[in-house]
């Protein structure tokens, strides 16, 4: 396969009178009005987007640098621009920030034409499109993802929501954004273990749903391995199309099919619950689970251990740990526990997302916890 | 026109894959099961309701009436039920019993499979539906309102939401149910204001859209002040039908048609809250609303003094106020600003929705301070 050029790409997310783009432009920042009034819903903003109403809402580490170039061009363009920032991390997904974000909307006197701009991390994105989908009954939406993670997944498919003391994600509301502009410059900047995370989530979609991809990844290690911009690209548009077509055919997941996603996160989840604070990324954990998640469709016999090996050389090789950590092979049940409670099971049943061959998985219901623990390795 | 006879009547609202019906059942509460198990946004649930969970969202004065009702019905048919009880009245739908909501789904370890069955007026409707559009990305909902308002106005077209100190409904979402079941016999024991403020409702649904539907309630008058069964049961149903082609028409208020159904609310909104606690229901705000708008109509030369006078005559009928208290009358000034702030407005511009005939209204724009102050009688 050749390496398409660097460039400016768009990928269509088709959901009918909810369509957008995402928009992959490389220094695409400084463009945001640019681009943004392309976008068809915004349409009842004027064109230039004078007097067009923004909050832009960043991660407290981006409010000096990615967001302030957002919050320059729309103003350039005449726009009408506050932001509001939060703290990094997790903790943010919370009521009290929740609140913030609406104080400052009502101090704006953000009416239901105002537009709310996410940038960062998936994070960033899960809470301003909680405060997005939830305000006046509903405010447009774009998210700008500054990592390789929320570029690739979270970004796309209109998830929102925030943690509950006792569930993670447990309140929240599907919308989805008017746009996604994606910015490949700003992973120049992403911390090592932050950019291999995402890179996890990439493998993944290889192995559920692309064998072609998969092989493009084992023949670019290099190129990923250097954060190539042509390479990265590519990489990018193939994952939000792999994941737009899949969201496109299970929006509000309903039929199962969005559960594919899942593929790694099962075993995943565990790992990066029971592993410590910080011990493991969640793309870390993932590479992880879909190794043991591997193993578990090979003892089935659904694959071969090639198919297994296959994931284990492309991972390892992208320097992302295929081996669950000692301290946690000794925990089975607890690991146990974390899967059983995982919304992934239904009535007490483990159910796993697991390939026949690469670039196609299947969800397999009634697995032993004894078959399912003999897959740590 | 022939008055039908009292009975079961259901009421499509067309939605695409997101339609629903509204069942108007004499004593249906009852029967809650038997209902509820023919409703196809219940599909996912086996017909007979047996281990289907269930959470009841009940107003707590009704919690050993109506809401026990349908918590036997349902626990007669197998299912897994249980109920949580809110205050009466407006300062429940905050973001403190929201939080308590949350956590009894928690505790019951509520899945996505879940039902939310409100119970009451439209405080409960409004606050369930906002819990279950929110928890997991949207549980199933079922509204069983009790009130004359929420049967023909809030339990349609699915808007939720809960207040912010600074704004009624600020946080919310469009949630729809999966059915709505109507039972007429909750309505005897309704206290005669709250049930004279839903007919100011139902006289505003034949002003904006349907000219026979208000010579049936012109007709009518002894059975409406009666509560007679069969004069209700078509009042409610043809009240729903017409909310029902608005909202199919214009879901997410998105085209300006929704607006149509602010008839009288202008006005009202600022009547209702400039009188002072309890002063003024919602509906004896609306129905002195429309008598000011009517005016204000007649005075664009839009109708004539004798449409006005049709509507005060109604409503004087069915006792309510159609002259704005003295008290008010001499706050211009504030009912301006409230006007201004009123969601309706755009810009600082005064918009009014005006009936140009008995059944027909529609939206304008641009009228004075000092015109819309002359209407107030």
């Amino acid at each position: 396969m050749n390496i398409p050029l660097a460039g400016s790409r768009s990928v269509l997310v088709e959901l009918g009178h909810r369509s957008y783009h995402i928009d992959i432009q490389f220094r695409g920042l400084d463009r945001s009005a640019e681009i943004f009034s392309h976008w068809t819903g915004l349409v009842a903003a004027p064109k230039d987007l004078a007097k067009q109403r923004f909050l832009i809402i960043a991660d407290a580490a981006l409010q000096v640098t990615h967001a302030a170039r957002v919050f320059g061009s729309l103003r350039l363009a005449g726009a009408d621009v506050q932001m509001a920032v939060i703290p990094s991390g997790e903790t943010s997904k919370s009521w009290e920030q929740t609140q913030r974000l609406y104080d400052a909307l009502v101090n704006m006197a953000a009416d239901r034409k105002t537009v709310v701009v996410a940038i960062g991390g998936g994070v960033t994105g899960d809470l301003a499109g909680f405060v997005a989908a939830t305000y006046a009954r509903g405010l447009r939406f774009i998210q700008v993802p500054t990592t390789l993670l929320s570029m690739v997944d979270s970004s796309v498919g209109g998830k929102t929501g925030i943690n509950h003391p006792r569930g993670k994600n447990l309140i929240g509301a599907f919308h989805q954004p008017v746009g996604v502009l994606i910015d490949q410059e700003t992973l120049e900047s992403l911390p090592d273990r932050e950019y291999r995370s995402g890179l996890a989530e990439v493998v993944k979609y290889g192995v559920i749903l692309d064998a072609a991809f998969f092989e493009f990844l084992e023949q670019n290690i290099a190129g990923l391995n250097d954060r190539d911009p042509a390479v990265l690209s590519h990489v990018i548009a193939r994952s939000c199309e792999l994941k737009a077509e899949v969201v496109k055919q299970d929006e509000f997941e309903t039929t199962g099919l969005r559960a594919i996603l899942n593929y790694g996160h099962t075993f995943g989840h565990a790992f990066e619950a029971l592993a410590g604070y910080g011990e493991l990324l969640h793309g870390e954990a993932v590479s992880i689970g879909m190794v043991c998640a591997s193993r578990l469709a090979e003892k089935l016999g659904r694959i071969t251990a090639v198919e297994t090996q296959r994931q284990i050389d492309l991972l390892s090789a992208l320097h992302l740990p295929v081996a669950v950590p000692e301290n946690l092979r000794t925990r089975g049940e607890d690991i146990l526990k974390c899967m059983m409670l995982d919304k992934k099971t239904e009535s007490g049943e483990l159910r796993f997302v697991l390939p026949s061959r690469l670039g196609h998985v299947e969800t397999v219901r009634g697995i032993s916890a004894d078959l399912a623990l003999s897959c740590l390795g």
